[in-house]
């Protein structure tokens, strides 16, 4: 079996990789830019290209029997300062993708959701995939959009999909730039003896999930049959202000945090229900936080050479 | 008031533009271009632009209350042909519509969604606005899609809204090219003595609404402060062999129709449940199929010189 994986030099994109590559799978890897803290991976194809540029050629699709879709070059908070171009670099590159994908004949794609944007803000605690669809950011909707042309693509051309609603996701090799996750950005902080930022108060609760239970989860999608949408999370809910004290008991240095205004799009609590994906998939969440968190330190001191 | 009517030159802008200016509201109209079957109408700003070309000038948004967006390039059938530009052509315009809307502080915005296409294959009939949002048509996902911003932008910056999902409108002014709707098209082919097609086997239901209820509504949306989604059709079904047959007695034409291969994207059955606009507008659908059509088959012979 031959798996594309789009967006597979980022940071959940490449554990994906390191979780398809153990068992086995033929690989070729399609991104914008090499993977930043690794080398290329021997044995792996690689195809740089831009999908906001010009759509995925249909080269890269030859003899793939699965694509896994990841690429974004949007997080919510710069979703929301450029709608038009969050439609513009996500939304229209990934239906030209299913068209292409049609043209070739490659019939099964994993793609990547968002559990913490699609909802908005929550009526239920925690959600099931059957909770209303109003995000508040437009990464949400586009997500959200992109959901929906993957029911049209099965309804009409026989598509099969499952597309995973991830929570927060954590980890090794989490970008230090301060978009892409609170737990990567707050150890890169300490590592780097900065203050630590929170938006509102703290009591924001959020799913984390460590990234590697995300790629058993998604390498579980690829190898099943199964299709439709899919919570990908830790079922548990965890505050901003816990985050910051299990990292501070874990990196052994006192930060009390700068609380900075809270941002509107922000919901104040998403935890996800996770039984459909454990049913479908016989997956279950194996990292708690607290080791997670350590495991991320270690390879962000080792990063930072400390 | 001021009403900025974009897409107010079309079949439907037309007769909104009629019963806003039977209020006595100061109107503008933003369309690429002018009215095709009358002259411009006295007393009204009209601004010849292209959305799809570049955004909504700030200048024709001052000193307007309340925007009405109907503007399309598509229709169900050229949409799923290319998604991609579907979403160019009108999503990307009316996200820049809303920003536009914000810097100029017009908070009220009537748009209109389509309730024959974004509920996708019904599972309730008729049906309500909580029904499943399902589309199999790229023209429906962009509708829906188009709604999330609204609430969007709801939620983050105030903007009061109206989205009516209106079902299938006819009546005069409606285009012959074929693409607009089954009652005009079957009309202006009765005139020019052509054969009547129809795609599948004629049991496909629809809900007829003539263009007049639905300015009528759009008039109360535009006057009232309720906001949220809202159906907009008669409340009743009729298949499309049903329209055949009616047509044929009020034109007088003997026509047997010729059977096309059915559209993967035309859903068996849609009626809308209209109480929720009923009771917010106080609103009732006025016109029966028969006159509706009646009406409309004059202003067919008439354009034809019949």
């Amino acid at each position: 079996m031959k798996v594309l994986v789009i967006g597979g030099c980022g940071f959940i994109g490449s554990h994906i990789v390191d979780a398809l590559r153990s068992r086995g799978l033929s690989l070729r890897i399609l991104d914008r830019s090499p993977e930043r803290f690794r080398a290329a991976l021997p044995g792996v194809d690689y195809v740089l290209h831009d999908l906001t540029r010009s759509p995925v050629p249909d080269a890269a699709l030859q003899g793939v029997d699965v694509v896994v879709h990841l690429a974004s070059t949007m997080v919510p908070a710069t979703s929301n300062s450029d709608p038009a171009a969050d439609i513009a670099e996500n939304l229209i590159p990934t239906v030209r993708l299913l068209e292409a994908m049609r043209r070739q004949g490659t019939r099964r794609l994993v793609f990547l959701s968002s559990g913490g944007t699609v909802y908005g803000v929550p009526q239920r605690d925690p959600i099931a995939e059957d909770h209303p669809l109003n995000p508040i950011s437009s990464y949400g909707i586009v997500k959200l959009a992109v959901e929906k042309y993957l029911h049209m693509e099965q309804a009409l051309h026989g598509l099969s999909y499952v597309a995973l609603r991830a929570s927060n996701p954590y980890g090794p090799r989490q970008g230090r730039t301060g978009v892409q996750g609170v737990i990567g950005t707050y150890l890169w902080r300490h590592a780097r003896q900065e203050p630590i930022e929170v938006w509102g108060d703290g009591s924001v609760v959020r799913d984390f999930l460590h990234v590697g239970d995300l790629a058993d989860l998604c390498v579980r999608a690829v190898l099943s049959d199964q299709t439709g949408v899919f919570n990908a999370g830790s079922g548990e809910g965890t505050s901003i202000r816990e985050v910051v004290e299990v990292i501070g008991r874990i990196v052994g240095r006192e930060a009390e945090p700068v609380f900075r205004p809270g941002r509107s799009f922000d919901v104040p609590r998403v935890v996800l229900d996770v039984t459909r994906a454990q049913e479908a998939f016989g997956w279950r969440c194996r990292t708690a936080l607290a080791p997670g968190i350590e495991e991320t330190w270690g390879w962000v001191r080792q990063q930072a050479g400390l």
